[in-house]
């Protein structure tokens, strides 16, 4: 491993940041956190909250979820709005939450639920959120990179995405923005963190290094994924991540199977199928794992005995998909004789 | 990458955990995280203490000093007991300060002082705090599986390492081990902790899990390493590092440079070495790395420009070291011209 307190590393950090600041759509701050998706979400809580702050959690799924018992774990007063898991969060009734609670500090979103194949309307909420004084706390970890996501344009305040997904590096990196009212509520908040610190990772940045010792590994795969992605262009992985998505919701149907989501809302990174009553997911999973090495992800929670979920971000193509759901309809013809 | 919620991935973990606990010598939990030693350090804080706790921090140099900070911002009552940057602690006077703070909630110590090149006594430090109801988190993060550190029979608590050290493998992973009695200290912790916490990692452990999206190409190589590892014998490795470690000092004396600390606590994974007068170990660092290819560490803070490091921890053996050595001779009759 190369000595990530010398030149050689210090230039890829650099090389690494300006390309994520592009593809954050951001002048602001873009730090590389050693640490799952989880842990970037923490990092946008502890260092923007203090506890008792009122907080409003939007969540229609799991991550969603996750991100208000972040903010309860650390003690702020959570507003938890839900929506029913498979909708898009309605940006009318986060308008009228903020209105009951004019004194929201910090906003919680999920750009994309992976639980449930959603993408809420974020540049909707975002223009909600930005007449009030609250600060808009984004989870992007499985849309970022893929989703059309403009950072400042939409006025995102702290926003993290994750190695894994569109980055096509394998996971251990959370990246996050913190735009510069993020830093005015940074400097007052009061949850404690070290090892999160945005304000230690400012400070080494300054010379392209990490407060702590990063996985240096990783850096080479996002600055290798990052070469990549800008050779193929922002405009051009979000426009074939929508191909790809329309091409799997409309693989689906052709097998008379049912997508979870209303389509207005279907994401292009995950689709989430309904699986015909009578079979399992998790037989279906297994009979396209062993017998045509396809894997797919369950459902999670509730939804476990419901839905299987197809991921289609990061090197994904529509023969990729076309493979995929060929191996469901033999599985499927399979588990119905 | 491998699926992390599958049962190839989970066959890794239990692999993994199984060595990692023939190495710590412990019949206790150990956990592997994703993030680097200082994560695992605020993990074995967050999890045992609660705000207004009292605390004692023992330091000699960098990574003590470290240990006390992250404490310090979850609220403990520290206090701060340090030795001069290196020398060893005292345990006498250590014995000492619990005596005069008896309800002293845990000691935090580093086992290898990294900065300075210091070993401490750890065994006999653990027999102090045994006698107390402190518990005793040790930073174990450039020490344990090079150095001999039986944790369940010396009776250490929390126990933190990190995969780039004695493991072989790169950043990104720490691993941690937590006794019976600091799960007692987790149930009445009142210190804030989501990604970190480890009662979310034993229930995810019940099915060989992570709470959180793995470091999943950090465990291909950690599972390929403890097996290496395993094929040297813990016993053999241990001793491997005290030769080498002997070998770099008999070296170093033999250039008629100095050793920074005492040789009786000087460390088996990594020497301090004072720089002669009239050369700055920039310099020094600067000419081995440049015409010699051979990397050092610098000093830290107050260290900076007094020595370099030469590490020794991992895949090294004594002709590794006379390679360094000869380069740094040849530096040196360069610098002195």
């Amino acid at each position: 491993m190369m000595y990530h307190r010398g030149a050689e590393f210090a230039a890829i950090v650099e090389e690494v940041t300006g390309r994520l600041k592009h593809f954050f759509q951001t002048e602001s701050d873009v730090f590389v956190i050693t640490s799952s998706g989880t842990g970037g979400m923490e990092a946008a809580v502890v260092n923007t909250i203090s506890p008792g702050d009122k907080v409003l959690a939007v969540s229609a799924g799991k991550f969603g979820d996750r991100f208000a018992e972040i903010a309860e774990t650390h003690k702020a007063q959570v507003i938890r709005l839900n929506f029913p898991w498979g909708q898009a969060a309605d940006p009318g009734v986060i308008a009228d939450a903020l209105r009951t609670d004019p004194d929201v500090r910090a906003v919680l979103v999920t750009h994309n639920e992976t639980s449930t194949g959603v993408t809420h309307d974020l540049e909707a909420i975002a223009r909600v959120v930005s007449t009030t004084d609250a600060l808009l706390l984004v989870d992007a970890v499985s849309s970022l990179g893929a989703l059309d996501l403009p950072v400042d344009a939409w006025g995102c305040d702290v926003v993290v995405t994750g190695s894994q997904k569109s980055w096509m590096v394998p996971p251990g990196l959370a990246m996050v923005s913190v735009s510069p009212g993020a830093w005015d509520a940074v400097a007052r908040a009061q949850a404690p963190r070290f090892y999160f610190d945005f304000t230690a990772m400012r400070r080494s940045a300054t010379r392209h290094f990490t407060p702590f010792t990063p996985a240096v590994s990783l850096f080479y795969g996002l600055q290798e994924a990052l070469r990549l992605m800008w050779a193929e262009g922002r405009d051009n992985i979000i426009a074939r991540h929508a191909r790809v998505g329309a091409h799997t919701r409309a693989g689906v149907k052709a097998l008379g199977l049912e997508i979870l989501p209303d389509e207005a809302y279907a994401s292009n990174t995950v689709t989430a199928v309904r699986v015909p009553e009578g079979i399992t997911p998790q037989r279906l999973r297994q009979v396209m794992a062993e017998e045509y090495d396809v894997i797919l992800a369950g459902g999670q929670d509730h939804l476990a005995d419901l839905i299987v979920r197809i991921g289609h971000l990061g090197a994904v193509v529509e023969a990729d998909i076309d493979d995929a759901l060929e191996a469901m309809a033999k599985a499927l013809r399979k588990l119905q004789k």
